[in-house]
């Protein structure tokens, strides 16, 4: 891949793409992916989850078990609704966060990538539009790029959204005839931005939505990765499952190699949601469903999860203090109190030319904030993650990054 | 899910779907995967692999030793190509179908309906046509509903498509002024028809095809397994590699469950599928395609596929067996020459009412003709699989299906 380059519709002898395959771009993180495998390179690019808190002999010997006992099962074709107890295990997760959900209102997905897919799938026409946090998670724009949908960004603060600029701009979207489908958001600890919105600004938001006729779609894959458990706060769809639909994840909290994620909606849609879902692969490993059943259902998950919650933590200490250290004056980063990342705004730091080139050039990867944008704005910001990295590479990536800055 | 009512596109407070959600509807081969479970009776329906011929205690401790030894990389991301030994593996197996193909052709897929969406997704725009056997593969109507592609059928005969009313279909549409995309088959031991097109067919076919600038889309799940090993039919692809997009599986060869099929494209094609395919689940599990490879990789693989083979031709003599036996005079079947399934024409038998629910009340469960055509033509026909039912059953089954005929 050449990345970027305009679609070429037609060749001598094939027949010309569809109109969506012009939105079909590589994602600058996946792009990175090779590059970070570099000798000496230092990645602050992926949003990978640390896996050495896991019991790998656990795990291994749980996947025996599932298939020496129950093998015919678990190798044939499954049901499109995901396996019998899983849905119960998610209810538990998601009270954690404060929902009370019925256990038919689960829809298994592969990974909460898929589940953002066929939402957008199930609701968005060409043309139509998604308000989004500016700036917003770059694997969503993919999806919303790949259904021709119209990405609408309302920045945010440190706070995450405001409710009253959401609602403005859906009111002022709508009174230039456009159709907003819903409002995608991140709440906790987001990706890109690290950053958390507090619990009265989650109340508003979905009613100002609710009284606008505008879904809500929640994406929180990091919920259970607060660094202070004892501050949890409600998901959104807990203040109201019927206009907020919520994508969860067993990628952050156990494994993303599995790919095994869910929605939770009201009754009809998930309904639709499986039909849309079994056309696209029927069902999700169940292999990996029954492993993550196993695994997030066993006494290994907590402690294994807080070890990981641990790690990560100091991590990000690690980060802060380094930025302290290593980043000119006037640079500013995100303070997060979970999940994997911190948003750099570059100030006056931002220099010339192509920001992930520079990086590379110092040794160290990371993700352009404009690629966080749909409408590609230029770039005077950036994503680090520390949730991956030891903590002597953090600070030695962090120093490169501020050297690149000088130039 | 109520199955196949009209879609309320509207309530009170939330938004509308999208125009395609109109094209969402239950399979009806899955509809019945549940009715299917009802203690006393026989399913005939889905297209299951037997999964007895498998040693369960070898995947299992092949599983075991992948995690043991890899876990941090098996659960972590993986690349959206897929993991780096499978490419090589798959080229193996679509040599033994007769095509030369170089590994950066192969794109890993979570299963190959996910293939069959993705190449939709890739070149359908709605109102595009895409020109399929009739009957065709019911998971495939699925697909090309859900991007509002419009459906032609060319009736297939005991010998597949007919290559010449391909071609004159192709021209008339095109004489209409409407763009068709391409020709999708399945040309081994067909799902649903059980029959297979004869390589001349094969060569004319990808030959008026491309002198027309439309693809072939090959589905081949069950290639490797006709009945004849010595009598192996080269694949469209290995005629054609430039103007055909073969789709492959693991699922009938090894494990449905797991989730892991492949697409072969021309390079810049399986680029873009690769985007595409991202966006939707970022990658298939890693452990699914780790213990695909491992285990097709194995000693024990070819052993097990033979017994499985073995299963299928015998249970497939003991269905025309019983076919001879209790149909009445007037139905018409196809005679596989290795597959899942037969199909029959029931002439004057068609009866009245819904075919499905008189054959339930039967006592045995099928897929009527019908799903199988995008047009909902009237249920003169019905299939029935042989794969994943004892012999006894079988005999039993095709009885009641008698029964059920005669009213």
């Amino acid at each position: 891949m050449t990345g970027g380059a305009a679609v070429s519709r037609r060749t001598d002898s094939v027949p010309l793409f569809a109109h969506r395959a012009e939105e079909f771009r590589p994602s600058p993180v996946r792009a990175v992916f090779e590059i970070a495998l570099q000798p000496g390179m230092i990645s602050l690019a992926g949003g990978n989850p640390d896996m050495s808190a896991l019991p790998h002999q656990v795990v291994a010997d749980m996947a025996a078990r599932i298939l020496a006992e129950r093998g015919p099962e678990v190798l044939q074709y499954g049901s499109g609704a995901g396996i019998g107890r899983l849905p119960e295990l998610i209810v538990e997760l998601m009270g954690l966060e404060g929902a009370e959900v019925a256990p038919d209102r689960i829809q298994i997905t592969a990974g909460s990538q898929a589940g953002l897919d066929l939402v957008t799938k199930l609701y968005c026409d060409p043309g139509d539009v998604v308000v989004a946090e500016g700036p917003t998670y770059v694997g969503a724009l993919g999806v919303f790029g790949s259904y021709e949908v119209d990405v609408e960004h309302v920045d945010v603060d440190d706070d995450g959204l405001d409710p009253e600029a959401v609602a403005e701009r859906i009111d002022g979207l709508r009174a230039a005839g456009r159709t907003v489908k819903f409002v995608y958001t991140v709440p906790n600890f987001s990706n890109p931005t690290g950053v958390t919105t507090p619990e009265e600004r989650r109340r508003r938001l979905v009613d100002v939505c609710a009284e606008r006729g505008v879904l809500v779609l929640e994406d929180d894959p990091y919920g259970l990765l607060g660094f202070d458990r004892a501050h949890r706060l409600p998901s959104l769809y807990s203040l109201a499952p019927d206009t907020v639909i919520h994508l969860g994840s067993f990628s952050k909290i156990f494994s993303p190699g599995l790919r095994v994620g869910w929605i939770a909606a009201a009754p009809a849609v998930r309904a639709r949601l499986q039909i849309a879902a079994e056309a696209v692969t029927i069902h999700p490993s169940v292999l990996s469903q029954e492993l993550a059943a196993a695994y997030v259902a066993s006494e290994h998950w907590r402690p294994s999860l807080d070890r990981a919650v641990a790690l990560y933590r100091s991590r990000c200490a690690a980060m802060m203090e380094a930025l302290e250290t290593h980043m000119p004056e006037g640079v500013r980063w995100t303070r997060p109190a979970g999940g994997f990342f911190t948003w750099l705004e570059l100030g006056p730091w931002t220099g010339g030319g192509d920001l992930l080139r520079r990086a590379v050039d110092h040794g160290v990867v990371l993700v352009p904030g404009g690629a966080c944008y749909a409408d590609g704005r230029a770039t005077t910001s950036l994503r680090l993650a520390y949730s991956a990295t030891p903590e002597a590479e953090i600070a030695e990536g962090v120093r490169r990054v501020g050297e690149m800055l000088r130039g």
